[in-house]
């Protein structure tokens, strides 16, 4: 499976732009051999957008449909954030969308960030779930989510092989796609695509730095500050090799973990 | 407090040098203006000694004193790993001793790596145990104790606000320091320091890149690929400030948590 990762600035409020936005996305990934593309979080409405959190919320609600009917008519799976009607609350949520319009998963996220989030969204995602495309067994997270180690290890030992992260990581946390990417893809030995914002957004300043990190922790693309496509390709037999060579997931002693439930 | 950190080959099977050279490092530590040395993995027998391990252990079995000695002469605290005989069993141990040369805490590695571990010790460890010095809550972990990272979080859930890593890390595993150990300091909000040997033991190759890091990833010392000592000095009220600004300790969600110790 040939991944395409898209970073670029946030639109803030233009759900018919982005719609249109997402198809022509959709298009340069196909072109590019994509089977999947992995867009930032909140990529719909823009992450940075307060109280409009729920009036976005609720033109998205019935909206899924073209995001169907574009991974549909380019036959490309689709990963993407968007803020998400539950009830009378706002979750800040992700879609997995395979190549035939289905939806395969949706994510809310469970580790909401200080004020900025608070003030949007409600944290109503309960469970670390995992949906099959390709072949590969796939987990969703968002943004903070991955600064746990929990989360990220909780889809590991569900059985996922490659986890899709939309962001909005903004200065200065660069230490985050520096370092922690490739340091979760190591721990728990499976892919990591971490799309991220690039630009400004009403007063975030956003890191770029998204990456593709393999099961070995390796970097297998990497975006700068600014608007880019980057790709990597899942390679099985190296995957199944990494995690014969070195058993970190097996050599686990979670008999002595107790204290993390807590 | 000041922490030194002696990165250096090791010394095999040989004791008595071992306790002589511990007695010039911790003099040149404590002339740098150290309160605490931190050494390698396996420091006072050499980590790739094989069947030998046992014969070490019952060789240092009574010779903590020396270490003790050495601190309280010295007026500074030490922590390095030895062979620890514990019954008929051999364990991979590491003692933080203080500046009186009193044994503060004794740990027993619980990850054991590979053949290269299995085949010298036992697992004897069953806690994540913490020890105040110079009014901080210290724990120890060895090696490949931290790729995990449950052990690490179990301490910063225990309190400690510093944890000192004995290693005997080689290659091919670079992103451990490069990358992973960065990410444990940053995602437990705690110092870390982790020291390593260098060059060359009986096929093994050392990776060297030993350091110290701050509680927002910062690495705030570290050493090439040879023989070094390094330094750097806590600072309290800059770990409250990262504390309080970033929540990521007091944000996490342990009732989602529970696959983790199934």
């Amino acid at each position: 499976m040939k991944i395409a990762l898209y970073q670029g600035p946030g639109k803030i409020n233009d759900i018919e732009a982005a719609w249109a936005h997402l198809a022509e996305r959709a298009a340069c990934a196909k072109t590019g051999g994509a089977d999947l593309l992995v867009l930032p979080e909140m990529y719909l409405s823009g992450y940075n957008i307060g109280a409009e959190a729920a009036r976005s919320a609720a033109l998205v609600q019935t909206g899924l449909a073209p995001a169907r009917r574009i991974a549909e008519a380019n036959s490309i799976a689709l990963v993407f954030g968007y803020p998400e009607l539950v009830g009378e609350q706002v979750a800040n949520a992700a879609a997995l969308i395979g190549p035939d319009g289905t939806l395969l998963l949706n994510y809310r996220k469970t580790h909401l960030f200080g004020a900025l989030d608070r003030d949007m969204f409600k944290a109503i995602g309960q469970e670390f779930a995992v949906a099959e495309l390709h072949g590969h067994k796939i987990g969703l997270l968002i943004c903070y989510d991955i600064e746990f180690p929990e989360p990220a290890r909780a889809l590991a030992l569900a059985g996922a092989d490659l986890l899709l992260i939309p962001t909005a990581q903004m200065q200065p946390y660069t230490q985050v796609a520096r370092h922690l990417i490739p340091t979760r893809a190591y721990e728990n030995q499976l892919y990591i695509a971490y799309a991220n914002h690039s630009g400004s957004d009403d007063g975030l300043d956003y890191v770029g730095l998204s990456s593709i990190c393999g099961p070995d922790g390796a970097v297998l693309a990497a975006a700068g500050l600014g608007e880019e496509l980057i790709y990597a390709t899942l390679d099985k037999p190296h995957h199944a090799k990494v995690r014969e060579t070195d058993p970190l997931l097996r050599d686990r002693r979670p008999e002595l973990y107790a204290s993390l439930i807590r």
